[in-house]
């Protein structure tokens, strides 16, 4: 297939603040593992504004954007029939195949991919950034193609492929923030020190120490989690771990508060939540949404000023670790997904050390989740797949016509979610 | 049973370095679920140390020592058979039984010591502090005694009781120093990103994403650890990874390197590995023990520069969790059993997001762990159950008459670790 020669990108112009639409050369396979998607949508997400306002010190004009769903339209030859690539991640790609595509690259052999932490590969790169041309483009080269791309159209791959009543803006959500939230989420419910108050088993699990003590977990004592911070990852990470512990069924049920300061946030997650909430099991389940006080006078009532198990951290900085810490109860566990910078820490190892902490930090192995996520996708049509709604994720889809506007209202918060058709003509 | 009305006590006088054997009144019941308890052995801490320097600005004269192991003489009313409390916590403990106790007491009744994390009770106190009288001494209160004492003659809480071939000096070791090194190798075993390379199965556990790959964990990939600090409780780390692996009967095996500056620690290391490496597994571990700089480089040759699965850190400063993060892994976990102070952390959240890596903080929840450190105890009796051995834990039993002498050498790195016979005449 033969493509024309050059495609219109959002290209970013250092130092900042500087975001043009521009003809540029159609990339090209450079490699054998790559392969070329031509794009069907591209995001604009929360971290592709730390370059935009320039805190990144990024010295080098490139193509934004990290999140996108598309179809193959070239493959590098270690996916011919002749090669001799390992079959599972090289023989299943074809010309044509729809995709969609995580915000970072995986090899998928590695030492570090092959446990599933396909974010943090030994040749991972970052779409949108200086070390690889972005998405919010027409087509984009997508390195290690068959350890990153997770194909909706083979059988072998995806049994269920796309089912119809899936729309094709709401697999954009695959890209990032969707498997984020279900990250955040499960860090906290997989961890040793929360399981106890799931399983109603004492730590360390196998032995029981107390165990035939009366009233073990009375049902005063519920599992107790915090949400930091109800961006649309936020949101995500909110939906999933309802979800989550809905599957449980724990029969004392257990008590959530989400917190953030804004209260235009506060009021999507009202309007989402009241499509979430199961009734079957929201007899047993507490689901509060609140300000950062009134969420630290919450959890203090709730817990007898004890603290939650978990606290799922998704902001980025020293307020939401430090308001972490405080909300945590002793041995407990705080999922912290948000990106941090380089500001020293704001807790000493004495506090860590008095409170038996623990911190699970980083981003979301997008690949290895995406099965897990492209469920609660299903799932979740409802929030998910419209476009819109007051208790949609996704605010409004644009051509690249209005790419200048979007980005300086998103970076003054202006709009929420917004989608990049780069096909539609004004 | 009436008792003499004053005992021998080892005592701190402000600000530091001031330790004195005076006589004192003994103990009395003040409150129901209190007991009093005749000691046979009490320890002298690496953490007794940061009183005697002056480091906690303690402003109280105060009974020293949190390690003990003796009989109980006296029982508060909660214990009598007419009392309406808790059975399994507080019928079964009897004058005369045999005890050890954490160092920390604990109620066994609220909300954190049921989930097992008796050390962070909602009313604990650390024994040998202001807050509570030590054990360096004759005799000792302890509060809440039916959820803190292990009592050692009771066959319904310990079917095993004590056998005879335990020597009473190592039944000391319980009391924190053994139970803290399991402590930090199952917060390692146990992490969730440390399973995918136990198990063999990607994270997250439940998915197969690349699963069908072939040479998914090949032998060169394996499961990697480093211990660093090998004082008395880096020590017993050491031993209980190497059990705790052991018993895992890993395919491919494993490798450990183990750090310390110190080459007597290292020395002494060595003499401890001869006899607790297995023959039977000994085929498939690797175990180096190293210096810093050689320990750096041991893991970079081992793991291709990627890093360790977990790094135990048992020391408890700034260069101990740089290092920790210098050799751990992406997706790696930090199982940090060191006392940390109030210094600024080492590391920043941008530094820990871009390793995704995970912490545990804390101190043992030694109750908890009894039968566990018990096992160990019993098995390895080569180990814990000696007196100055080149290849034992504990150095010299001495009397009171000599302790002041024995926190100078302690504090001096000249002897190793010491017990004292509070009965003992000179």
């Amino acid at each position: 297939m033969s493509l024309a020669s050059s495609h219109v990108a959002i290209r970013f112009h250092p130092p900042s603040y500087d975001i043009r639409v521009e003809n540029v050369p159609i990339p090209e396979i450079i490699h054998p593992d790559d392969a070329i998607v031509k794009i069907h949508f591209s995001g604009l997400c929360g971290s592709d504004l730390h370059v935009y306002r320039g805190h990144e010190a990024v010295d080098r004009i490139h193509t934004c954007g990290h999140e996108f769903v598309g179809h193959v339209v070239k493959l590098g030859s270690s996916f011919s029939v002749h090669s001799q690539r390992l079959p599972a991640l090289y023989a299943n790609l074809k010309i044509g195949d729809k995709v969609v595509c995580p915000f970072t690259t995986s090899c998928g052999e590695c030492r570090v991919c092959r446990s599933g932490f396909t974010c943090r590969c030994i040749q991972n790169k970052l779409f949108g950034s200086p070390a690889l041309e972005g998405a919010q483009a027409q087509y984009v080269r997508v390195p290690n193609a068959g350890g990153t791309l997770f194909n909706l159209s083979d059988p072998e791959t995806w049994p269920l492929s796309t089912p119809k009543q899936v729309s094709d803006s709401s697999l954009l959500l695959l890209a990032d923030i969707l498997p984020t939230g279900i990250f955040a989420a499960i860090q906290a419910l997989s961890h040793p020190k929360v399981s106890p108050i799931l399983t109603a088993t004492p730590w360390p699990l196998h032995d029981q120490t107390f165990s035939d003590t009366p009233g073990l977990f009375p049902k005063e004592n519920l599992p107790t989690f915090a949400i930091i911070g109800l961006g649309p990852v936020g949101v995500c990470a909110t939906i999933s771990l309802l979800d989550q512990l809905g599957k449980r069924q724990l029969p004392s049920g257990f008590r959530i508060v989400a917190v953030d300061p804004i209260k235009s946030r506060r009021n999507k997650m009202r309007s989402i939540y009241c499509k979430v909430c199961d009734p079957e099991v929201r007899s047993c389940e507490i689901f509060e949404i609140q300000s950062i006080e009134e969420a630290k006078e919450t959890v203090r009532t709730w817990t007898s000023g004890v603290g939650c198990s978990a606290v799922l951290e998704v902001v980025g900085n020293n307020s939401a670790l430090t308001l972490a810490y405080e909300l945590v109860q002793p041995f407990g566990t705080i999922s912290s997904v948000g990106v941090h910078g380089e500001r020293p820490f704001p807790l000493t190892g004495g506090q860590l050390y008095d409170k038996n902490v623990s911190f699970d930090f980083g981003r979301c192995p997008v690949r290895s989740l995406f099965p897990m996520a492209f469920d609660l996708l299903i799932k979740r049509q409802d929030i998910f797949g419209g476009v819109g709604d007051e208790s949609g994720l996704i605010d409004r889809i644009v051509g690249f016509d209005e790419a200048v506007e979007m980005y300086a209202a998103f970076d003054k918060g202006e709009v929420g979610k917004i989608v990049f058709d780069p096909w539609k003509k004004t």
